[in-house]
């Protein structure tokens, strides 16, 4: 796979960058407002949160839920980079652990792909902080769909 | 555990009944509004929720984070129904499966107790549609805080 | 799918039943020999467990990947009681919580399938003791083998 | 915590090394004779395995059960390494995913601690085989026990 010019793609492993991804999220995922595809390559995303447009909880921090959901999203969004645009990619299941309470602030997801099958993709997720504090680790599955929409 | 006219406790099991569960959607959850608990012992919980109302994904269905968090939150009003009001009852994980995309309309949470130690609960839940079929199958890890407030 | 007299079909709903189920066992899983289905039908099975012929750990009790493998080695043979012999299935996923120390002696696990997909199989297992007691709670998924072998 | 020489601590950060926590295996886990620590620090921890001394499944690769064994075995060591013999440290939760059939010959675990809380440690696990593919991921929680022993 080379680097084509005209589409902005990242890098040669991916063929959407940062610029298409966040598109998707203004056009498909308007809830996640607050997230921003910072950088991608064919194995690992990196997307920034404002953590103060999130979802809270009883005490005031980012609800669980709402933690795997930025998880989910980054992994999705991955997942497309490498695809192209493949909306019917779902999530088949999601396992995330709470570990620390985020600070209030920004956060940051990191992505990286464990398995990319042809039927089943494996994305680990982490979750941290603005002080670097990992505040959630994610293993997310997502089914492929067999006919793959390569256009959007 | 002996029933407390006063309070309106629902069964022998239970701190918090249906309606006062309710009133912690209300006061404490404004983003479920669509939930409601029909029923509720020591063991198990079952909450009501218009499918209508919650966020949706590419495609129209039920977004896999909010399926999660309609899974969590009935977990955590079943251990406030067992324990009275403990809003610092911490999800430390959760494990969900995807299993059918949910029809539109209304749907059901089960939740119910497999383990209700001093420290830790694990709640087991499944999210129905309104024919019945499974959707997702859940397992939540809740950290219990060590000071429990026992009244709101 | 009519019951088959020659093979000795436990049920409608079934290939292989409890017999054949023991003969796998036997055949394939030589370190299970603890192990004996005694009832399945297409969505449950249920197998009893020499709890004396298990693996320990440190303070003599099931050790936590015995306890996995009870549980897959019960999804397993659910899947195969369908489909008939499919050897190849496959272990995708495994969640399991612990969630009370078994007793010493006999233990049963119960299987019962959340999704029978063409692809994709979960399997939600429990592993209780001897007083009925919850040991276990288990989340399974299996990829099923595209070509399926029907035939042992 | 500083180093000390007398009772051969690997690192400035842990309580046991290699050596001791090799010791351990022979004592304690007859069943992973198959297992070496090779490295430890005070967040994580590489284990060796000779994989043809493993229990396999039918197809002859290592069985999925083994490797969450071989994951939570390295788990538990981190945690001894880290805090002194604490046999009794126990896994409350097990998830992990099955990503690729490992090769036959060598494996290793690489364990690393997500959360090293005072009553919950979370550890992330990878299984990779001789040509460094990652043959599983897996995310162990284990309770630590109220009082710690901590020396031997």
């Amino acid at each position: 796979m080379t680097t084509d010019s005209n589409t902005a793609v990242a890098t040669v492993d991916v063929l959407l960058g940062p610029d298409q991804l966040n598109d998707l999220i203004t056009d498909q995922f308007p809830d996640y407002a607050a997230c921003r595809v910072t950088g991608v390559d064919g194995r690992t995303l990196t997307m920034a949160v404002d953590g103060d447009r999130l979802r809270t909880r009883p005490g005031g921090t980012v609800s669980g839920p709402e933690q795997a959901g930025l998880c989910d999203l980054a992994a999705f969004l991955l997942i497309n980079a490498r695809l192209g645009p493949t909306l019917m990619a779902l999530t088949s299941s999601l396992q995330i652990s709470f570990l620390n309470r985020p600070r209030p602030g920004a956060l940051r997801v990191h992505a990286r792909t464990a398995k990319f099958g042809r039927r089943l993709c494996v994305v680990l997720a982490e979750l941290l902080d603005a002080d670097d504090v990992l505040v959630a680790s994610a293993t997310l599955t997502y089914a492929i769909p067999p006919a793959r929409p390569e256009t959007a």
